[in-house]
């Protein structure tokens, strides 16, 4: 894919900037709230040795909701799809992601899906480990594979303000506990779930992240399957339905690309076939997706054609 | 009031007795689920030496939902109409009274009334006391002051049941305090929740009770002001518009006397300026009343003209 | 009651008036945006010949939600409680008047009560007659009765204002019409609903009609039995628990009078035994009712000791 | 495409039609209810001269809600995607497609996509013509041209028998002009909206229109193009995040063909570059999708590798 072109990488990103003074970045997570919003960075992996990039792109963000992607894959590969979603639906909702009320309208009180927080902390709740540090660091593992990089690890000044902050997280467990979708000990699950929202990586570990997912879970380096055919595709379509918050129908109109944010300012685009991208915005628009990313993904997808649509 | 007469409460009791059989005894609280459905006693107490009676008088109870009456009454006290109704709203719900998604919905977000469960853990967050234990004595001394007797306390196999299976309670609580409704360690305030519903008395301590809150606060013995006038006056018109969760206002037609039921069975009953009704049946209709409590009690409402409206 | 002096009521609105520039007059009908916020009347009817009052007390207004209580009153008595009672409930609701959402969630689809919209919509379904000109004929002879004014009719601009603003009601009709709630045609309905919404008469009309509800229905005068006792109950019951809106619960504790307002800004009150009352104040407060009426009848019910609670 | 074989697709029809006797068909439109249950029937058109096919093949049906799809084609022709889309949104939905609580909950109040019921009530509502025949004369036009069959025309029968049942989509209607989102007289779309689906046609007319949007808009025996590329593209996509009803999340998963199924038991599939599905089965599941289709889809994405994911 010679076709990208740093120069043509760095014109977009220019043009993207012109709407992150529009956006806020998150701040109802104290640690979110120092980051500077008119950052923008992306980088694109092709499966070559190095990634396309412009804007600073060594600069760490948490993942926040991009994890969920990750936890997902994960759980599918310890416990297989029919035990997973017997506790989590498949289905998007028009609802905000952190939303309760469907969880009570909903007969049986089941999350509607894995990328809303309920759905994901229940996922969270599924991965294998006698302990918080054991699934954290079987998780971390995973990433570790997945980006090549032996260095990625959580940010625990994030993960404290997350844990310390999470009580709406704590009252849909609790809601799922009482209806069976959970078991465990919540302030656990609250741990290991801040803990996984609160990993850091950069845009390029992100892009590797996004192709080996597009690839159908083959490493180009070591030419592995690092996640199982069937669970990479379902992982993707789960970007494309509910990926992008209760954004996700105009951006697959718009964009095209599998992809998943997180309120950090993140998100992961898994292109079918070849295209990992990671960008890095914290300016957010009003649903919580980076607004300068939105747009650059965008103009990514018009000009290489990388719609699945 | 030398109008109730014991024969006739005995065949008033017969008569509502013919329903008990289509009703079901709680059991989400395991130790609930032990009672006798076939239960139906009733006191009625009017300022005199004895109570008037029917039925098996001495069983004991715990107090459940009518709790929420009293600690409410407490609350009022310890911090005044304005703190409490600033977190607390006053208007009847049409939800179930354990629904959490009015919460969600409202903006801002507050439990609408102090006879749902969300508006009475709110209110127990109020009572003033140091400690779990502290707050806990206070109240069951208001209530040995209301009732006359010195033996009322809480029954801690019951109340370690609840605690236990109060997930949602819990789920309610973490939701309110996210959004600053409370403030307090939750599972301090689950214990004291807990224990407080689980406060035991039979049907001549309810009785009393009712008498007390429907004279206006005053004990008729002491004829000491044991809740303030005003206080009394708002804790009795709650029971009319939320007392019987949300079958309130079929209640306030069919009936028309202040009342607040638990799922227990139990039912207290405040006829304004001198009666005072305790009832015990833990048969229950489909929205948590006593559904043999409902039928005596539209029976003395017609035998004896109770009705407030 | 020789205790109501007019100079004391003068004192009272001038105090209420205070409040009334904090209002909104209803718009969202046109012809109701006319009327002029500063104004507030009241009227007190104790049963002998004259009313008291204060303010302009010639000032006609229409009844707009306030003929809830009068469609419920003669459907109760062409049809009988149980045929009513089959097609709406009983119980009050935290929702706004005008919602949907509950017909679509409750099992089986009907309307919570007689006080919001789509129950009054259902009321006026019951009543009897051919035509549309028939049932208005009915029910306007009825408030000729009880108001002893030959002369009172409805505003034909209103009510064709009304109706061509109607929308939110036609949904309403349609979907109870879905669910097997309502039967007929649904724009002779509209047409009936808004023409009795505008049905228009004084504070001093409103007061009679308020002392016959409060006095179990009987005319002082005629000493006939206008409405039947039952059913004047059951409506008081209305007036306190839903009578005011979704700030029912609030009023029934600060004020604590059997009362309906309308968004013209008139209330109708009925004081048990002996005291009706009929205000108007078109300015209106963010839940449609009247600012200044709210505080007249708190000051009313404080002087005069009014509540029933 | 010659791999797709006669012999293999009478094969795939047999095993899916074990789970038709555990549907139902839909009887909430009387004229519906007579269908055969048991009824499954294939075609596939890959552009050339023939369809492949199995089961009873020339059994015409109506669209139902199919023809939500080219009423959004032709109102994005006729007004472009602004206009469109500043009245319907583009989210996924947890709710059932004929749900109106979204609306009343939704600032502003909008349909949240175009594939429930009041989103395609809009969209109808946008179609250019000066009277109801006009309208539904352009419709007919395109699908003839789109299809290349010039008989296809809408059944009265199925037409005037949704027209007399169709409250529930008047409610919304209502709903919505309220709100602005639509202007027309309604008794008229509805009209329009109840004749286009009941739009009747076979498999081979199913297959052929699915194979052009999955073409992005061309003609494979003209070369035109009959709906312009954007559109296309935006059709399939709406197909994909909304096109099953509640079901589509699961049905990405598991199928991943764009697709649009209707009450009637039909289901059209548009697998990109190059394969056009119809099918017709109309015993339905739970969720309204026809439950033997379903399965059919399934073997027909694994068989011949056809899911976009």
């Amino acid at each position: 894919m010679s076709c990208y072109k740093q120069e043509d990488l760095i014109k977009m990103v220019e043009e993207a900037n012109r709407l992150t003074h529009k956006g806020k970045v998150a701040d109802y997570i104290p640690a979110l709230g120092e980051a500077d919003p008119s950052t923008l960075a992306v980088a694109i992996y092709t499966g070559e040795q190095e990634c396309m990039y412009a804007g600073n792109i060594e600069e760490r963000f948490t993942l926040q909701s991009i994890s969920k992607v990750l936890t997902l894959a994960l759980a599918l590969m310890d416990r297989g799809t029919d035990y997973v979603f017997q506790r989590v639906g498949m289905e998007p909702t028009g609802d905000p992601f952190n939303s309760i009320s469907k969880l009570e309208t909903s007969v049986p009180s089941k999350p509607l899906n894995p990328m809303i927080n309920a759905g994901a902390l229940a996922v969270t709740d599924m991965l294998v480990g006698n302990t918080v540090e054991d699934k954290l660091e079987r998780l971390l593992k995973f990433i570790r594979q997945l980006t090549g990089n032996e260095n990625i690890s959580y940010n625990p000044v994030v993960a404290q303000s997350e844990f310390e902050t999470a009580d709406l997280n704590r009252s849909l467990c609790y809601f799922m506990r009482q209806h069976g979708v959970i078991e465990s000990n919540i302030e656990m699950l609250i741990n290991l779930y801040t803990k996984h929202c609160a990993i850091e990586m950069n845009c390029n570990d992100l892009a590797k992240l996004g192709y080996i997912i597009g690839n159908e879970g083959r490493d180009p380096n070591s030419d592995q399957t690092v996640i199982p055919l069937e669970i990479a595709r379902i992982v993707k379509t789960f970007m494309v339905t509910c990926g992008m918050y209760n954004a996700s129908g105009e951006f697959a109109i718009k964009v095209g690309i599998p992809a998943k944010s997180g309120v950090s300012g993140g998100i992961l685009g898994s292109v079918p076939h070849g295209v990992g991208i990671g960008i890095y915005g914290p300016a957010l628009d009003e649903k919580g997706n980076s607004i300068g990313g939105l747009r650059l993904l965008e103009l990514l997808s018009k000009q290489y054609n990388l719609s699945i649509f």
